[in-house]
This record gives C-alpha cells, sequence and structure tokens, in this order.
C-alpha cells in the first residue's frame, strides 16, 4: 500500500512556508503500516495540479493532496480535480449550513466566499471539518484513493485522525501493527546503538527498531507487526505484550537513559514528578538565559511547582539575589563548579524552592578561553542537604549550545529526583 | 528559467525529519528571480532517484538534489548519477586530501569511508565543500543542469551560497533584480494591506510587493526587476535607487509599524538600540515564563545590556523579589495594569537596570474569566520616569499566546525608547 503526498500551492515552492505537514502525515501514516513511497509540490494552477495527480498515481495506491483550497484559490482546486474525476459540481446547503455555525460560534463573519467553497464536486466523499470551514473531499477511481485536504496544519490533522486515517484502515485493511517507544536523553545515537547491539541482534523478524533523534535526546521506537495468516482475534493484545515485553528488556539494558514513553517531553515528565512530590522547584540561569524556565513553563499548569526563575546574566545579579560570593567569581569565575553550587544555594532561598536548578556557561560564539572553551557549561541542581554538579562541553553554535543545556538541565533534575545522582 | 528541487532519501518520505532546506533553497533562487515550479521527494534507490530525475527534467532547466551522499548511502546516489550521465568513476586525490586536512582541524578521525567519498564521477564539476567531507556535484546534459548537494542544511547552504547561485547566475544570466524588506510588528496581515492599498497600486509594472506574515509579525518585501533591453551597465544601481525611494514612501505611511530591515530580527534591533543608548535593559516575566529573556539572550553580546530576569511565576515572587504588594495582587489581580507597573519599578531596583519589560497574563489553556480570559495579557515597560502599559487578548493557544506576547513586549520596549509611547 503506496502512499504519495502532494501539496498543491506556490507558498511552499516559493519557500514562504516550510512544509510541516508532510512530515506529520508521513509519521502518522506509516504508525498505521502504510508507506509513504513519495511527495511532491506543484504550483495551484489547472496544468500543475493535473499533472501532479497523474505522476503520483503512477506507482501509489493512494494520493492524499494538501493546500489550493483557501477561499480565494478554491475554484481552481475543487474544479480541477471535479473535471479529472469526471464529477459535476453542486452547492451543498448542509456544509454551507454547518460552516455559518462554525463562523458564528467562533465570533467572526461568514465570509462571501462561503458560497463558493459550500460548491463541491458531486462525487466526492465530504469530510466533516469541525474545526474550519472547507471540508475534505474523498475521490476514488480505478481502484485508487485521492483526498483533497486544506493546508492549514490544524485542519488537516484534525481531519487526518478524524477521517482520513479510520477510511484507509477500513479501504486497505492490513494486518495488525504497534508501537513503543522509549525517549532517552543525553547520550548519542551511535553510542546508544553499542550498548544495545545485542538486543538490537535479537531482536525477531517482525520486530523492528528505529532511532529517532533530535537535540540531546534519541527516541527508541519499537514496531511490530503481525506476520502470518490467519490472524487470529487476539492479535493485538499478542503483539501488545510481546512488545511491552521487549520494551521491558531495553529498559533494563539502558535504565539511565530512559526517561519517558511515547508522545511526554522531558519537560513534562519532569513536572510530573515534580507535582507527585509536591515540591517547589526553581532555575537560576546564567548562560541559557531564561530557556529552561520557558520550557517548564510551556507545560499547562506549570504554576502548581514552578514559583519562578532568575536570569543572573550580570555578576552583580548573581551576587545581590543568588548570593554568590564576589570572592568565588574572582577566584573561580562565573563558569565554574563552585559558582553553579552557590546558585542552587541562593535560588533555594531566594525563590522559596525545595529544590534547584543552576547553569552557568560559555554559549558563544565568543567569551571561550583555552581552560573554558565556547560550549562549556556547568550545571548544579540540590536541595537543603546536598547539591551535585556536571560540567559539559558542547559546541560552538550558540543555539545549540543553550538547547542542549537545557535538554541535559531537565535530566540532571530528573536523576537527582530519582536519586540516580 | 525554471528549477526542480528534488531530495533523496527516506528520512524525509518516513516524516523524520522535516525538509526546511527546499524553503531556503526556494528563497534564495526567488531572490535572484529564479523560479522554483517544482519539489518532490524520493527514496534512496537506484530506481526511484532515475525517475525523480527524470520527471523532474520534464518542465525544469535546473534540478538541484540535495542528500543521498552520507557515508553510508554514499554509494548509490553517486553512482546513479554516474550511469545516469555516462560518467566513470575515479578516486579524487585532492579531494581526499581536502578531506583528511578537514577532520584534522576539527580534531575527528577521518572516516574509514573517505576513500569512497572521495571517489567522484568523472564527468562532474566538484563544488569544493569547505565546512563538510562530501563535495557537490554539476552535471550539464542536452543544456539542463544537475546539481546534487549534501542534504546537512549548513553544508547545503555553504554551497548553495558559495557555489551554487553564483554559477547559476554566469550559466543564466538574467536581467538585474534587486530587494528591499521592512519588517513590521504587532498588526496583521490584511490590516497593513488595507493601510497601503494606495501605495501597492501606485508601484510600477516592475516592482512587487509580497506580504510575507509570521507570529505577530510580517516582513514587506519589494522586489524590482529590470525589464526592458538593452540592460545599461548601471542598471543594478538605477534600480537600487527606485527600490530604496519605494521603501521610503513605504516607511512613510507606516511608521508606526516597521521595526528595521531586511535580516534584522526584533531583538537583534532592540539589542542593537540598547547598546548605542548605553542602557541596561531587565525584564519581570510571569506567563511568557523566561521566553522574552531567551529571545534577548539568543542574540551574541546581549550581557553587554541584559542584567537579567526575574521570573515571577508565583505570586510570592513578585511580592519579595520585585516589590508588589500585596494588596496590589488581592485587589485587582495578578493580570492588571497596576501590577505590570510594580513588577517594572520593582525590576528597575532589584536588577539595577536603565529600563525595565514587565509581562503578565493567562497564557492558558486553563484559567480564564469572563473578565480576563485565556490570551488577556497585561506588558509595561518604563524607567526611574515614566512607565507605559498595554492590554492584549490574544488567542486560546498556550504556545502562541506565549510567543505574541514576546513580539508585542519586544516592539513596545523598541517603541519606549524611541519615544513613541
Amino acid at each position: 500500500m503506496n502512499v504519495h503526498l502532494l501539496t498543491i500551492g506556490d507558498e511552499i515552492l516559493i519557500g514562504q512556508i516550510i512544509d510541516t505537514n508532510s512530515a506529520w502525515m508521513s509519521r502518522q501514516l506509516n504508525l498505521r503500516g502504510l508507506r509513504v513511497t513519495g511527495k511532491s509540490s506543484v504550483s495551484d494552477t489547472r496544468e500543475a495540479i493535473v499533472d501532479g495527480l497523474e505522476q503520483a498515481a503512477r506507482f501509489a495506491d493512494v494520493v492524499i493532496m494538501t493546500g489550493g483550497l483557501g477561499p480565494t484559490k478554491d475554484d481552481i482546486t475543487k474544479k480541477t480535480l471535479a473535471d479529472h474525476f469526471g464529477s459535476g459540481m453542486s452547492f451543498h446547503q448542509e456544509t454551507y449550513d454547518r460552516m455559518a455555525a462554525y463562523f458564528a460560534k467562533i465570533g467572526r463573519k461568514l465570509p462571501d466566499a462561503a458560497v463558493i467553497q459550500a460548491t463541491l464536486p458531486d462525487d466526492a466523499v465530504l469530510l466533516t471539518n469541525k474545526v474550519g470551514s472547507a471540508p475534505g473531499m474523498w475521490f476514488e477511481q480505478a481502484g485508487k484513493v485521492f483526498v483533497s485536504l486544506p493546508g492549514v496544519p490544524f485542519e488537516m490533522e484534525y481531519l487526518m485522525s478524524a477521517e482520513v486515517l479510520p477510511r484507509l484502515s477500513a479501504r486497505f485493511p492490513g494486518r495488525p501493527i504497534a508501537h513503543r517507544t522509549l525517549r532517552t536523553a543525553g547520550e548519542g545515537e551511535s553510542n546508544i546503538a553499542k550498548r544495545i547491539e545485542a538486543f538490537e541482534d535479537s531482536l525477531p523478524e517482525n520486530i523492528k527498531l528505529a532511532y529517532l533523534p533530535s537535540l540531546g535526546q534519541v527516541r527508541l521506537r519499537l514496531t511490530g507487526r503481525w506476520d502470518s495468516d490467519p490472524v487470529p482475534p487476539d492479535a493485538e493484545a499478542q503483539l501488545g505484550a510481546l512488545l511491552d515485553a521487549k520494551a521491558a528488556e531495553l529498559l533494563a539494558i539502558i535504565p539511565d537513559l530512559v526517561y519517558g514513553y511515547d508522545e511526554e517531553t522531558l519537560e513534562q515528565v519532569l513536572g510530573r514528578m515534580l507535582r507527585e512530590r509536591g515540591l517547589q522547584f526553581a532555575t537560576a540561569e546564567s548562560c541559557t538565559g531564561g530557556h529552561v524556565a520557558h520550557l517548564i513553563t510551556s507545560v499547562p499548569g506549570a504554576s502548581d511547582y514552578f514559583p519562578g526563575s532568575i536570569v543572573s546574566y550580570a555578576n552583580s545579579v548573581k551576587e545581590n539575589l543568588l548570593g554568590v560570593r564576589p570572592d568565588t567569581l574572582v577566584h573561580f569565575g562565573a563558569v565554574s563548579d563552585e559558582t553553579v553550587r552557590e546558585m542552587v544555594a541562593g535560588a533555594l532561598t531566594t525563590l522559596g524552592a525545595d529544590v534547584a536548578l543552576a547553569i552557568s556557561g560559555i554559549a558563544g560564539p565568543d567569551g571561550g578561553t583555552p581552560d573554558k572553551p565556547v560550549g562549556t557549561v556547568w550545571m548544579a541542581v540540590g536541595n537543603r542537604n546536598r547539591i551535585v554538579s556536571e560540567k559539559h562541553v558542547f559546541g560552538r553554535d550558540r543555539t545549540k549550545n543553550i538547547q542542549l543545556a537545557g535538554v541535559y538541565a531537565l535530566n540532571l533534575v530528573r536523576k537527582f529526583l530519582l536519586g540516580q545522582v
């Protein structure tokens, strides 16, 4: 079952927007065992759309189009599709009424283009868009499926989740497929690969392991497919149990690296742990300049466990608000074990926290010395009884250094709460 | 002159990475008057690459490929291209030596795959990669150009800027083209369009205006093309002078919205203004949770003008560190004009700043009331003599509310420094 993704519209071609839709769709399709074998982008002219469709359909069983359905461009894509699939167009009262109700609900005037948007191909199955105006359209021709969706990401995501993916599963029933993702932080892909080599080699044929790296983190995704016929009624349960067992095996090899599962982010895991323990957590940031506080407060409800942060970019702020001793700064420097430990102690007192994190480093691109090159970052976490610290030397890129320091620091706090450091 | 962008590799097809390369390349090509008429992605198999090339070359004069050149995948893409263009392959000592020198410089071991990476098609013009290992390749066939580049963004960007774009300009000389971009903040696309409608209508045929929106900001790009023959020697200077005049006209209509030009971001503009004025600037953030401090410190050298920030998520921090009166919090609430004004006064004193910004709001998704719905944000800026404040009501999305508050707040500080508020 091959899928081709076709984006329609000049916004992508001129580089005005980055195509995040295709990556999201690919991941969702892959998770259900549907393989994306090609992607393409065409302009919103009749000729380009028809050519794009014809090329896409050469190798694919399903073509999913996004874009070209906005109120001003409506005509071209929709009419082109109707003509291409030999369908007439009619005004669709039900769609018009739903759009009117939708715009009333969000307190906006129904656009003049609503009549045009509610004029739809007769032969398309309409996919009801509950989060926007233009409905999706589902055509079938010569055993192949062609789907047209709006390009606005949250409308596309809604229609894919609520309509397209369930319909595709029903239209092309396959064998069960399931996934378990372990999220790791603080170790690179190749080092993880070395540690779990024997595990990976021992996996049965029907379970694959994928490495999904991002800055400072690697997600390990186990994908299991049922690979024999007939498929028994409890196949999904059997597959799930097998994956759970393999995920547990994997965890047992790298318990120090795994911080969570599936979609839960590091800042969400940390927030959950702080809430469960009833702890107040504060930060004192120098080189990360507020980035860590921003990560923590990106989680809804963070005010339950996060009183605040002191971003102490200047040494005077480290001294006055965090109680770092001038002597410490003179003798050891702002980027030192001694300074981050004093910052932790200061943050606990000043912000009234049970646990505090401190970070001080040289983000770059300037400010490095032979002893402390750009990318050197000291971080410490502690409570009233105990403080632990770590030194890292990241790279030369300011933005990456700030982001890497954020990941390593949150992970350090997590390990501290678990008594692992 | 039509260009097709072809990405090679499964990372894009399975959605493991978002294709940011294509958008960057499209913008750079567009800026030079080269039109991207199609984009596609194929798997890194011989059949898929050849089919992708053939389809791309149907309508394009130039095909630019990215990806498929990594040390492990090297063979397939490079050999496929050599075969397709009827070229042999040879070991290329100069490339090998350059790679060895490059790896020595970054202090890493030369990979075993270096010999393979230095084995290259005889008929390709090699594009020297000074920031990585694999060189780019430039083929010509039947009057068309085919370029193969590594997929790593900074290597691709280096090779495009240093090699591909200058060669394309020389190979397909066109008429002069030039751009001027005005950056605005705090007003939506449609409202800007209304204010500058007469200006837009008055533009000569050879100057186009593009709206490039992002969250809270719109860039207005004027593109001028020389549209007559012969092209005089001073055509570029004439075009530049015309664009400068039009940019000045546009600025005169919306002086309140324009904060900068071309590639300079809002946080860079603000940083430059603070440095020029010799001012120390601090922030006190509640709902933005450190995001504004993070934006300010994302600019290298921010320590010259930014002593720090107090992220006062809890009311106790607002009281203890910023001196907000308990009475104020009880009577007006944490999200109020009164509170943000007291936060500014507190930040000036506590952080030793000349100018301070304060923000308090309801980021959501919960916490709204009928009087103060989710998305309500109060912000204030001031010095020892004067404080001004603004209230905004953004939307329901937590992430967007935090980002929008950041843009509006930085812009408010900018206007305060200019005496515009």
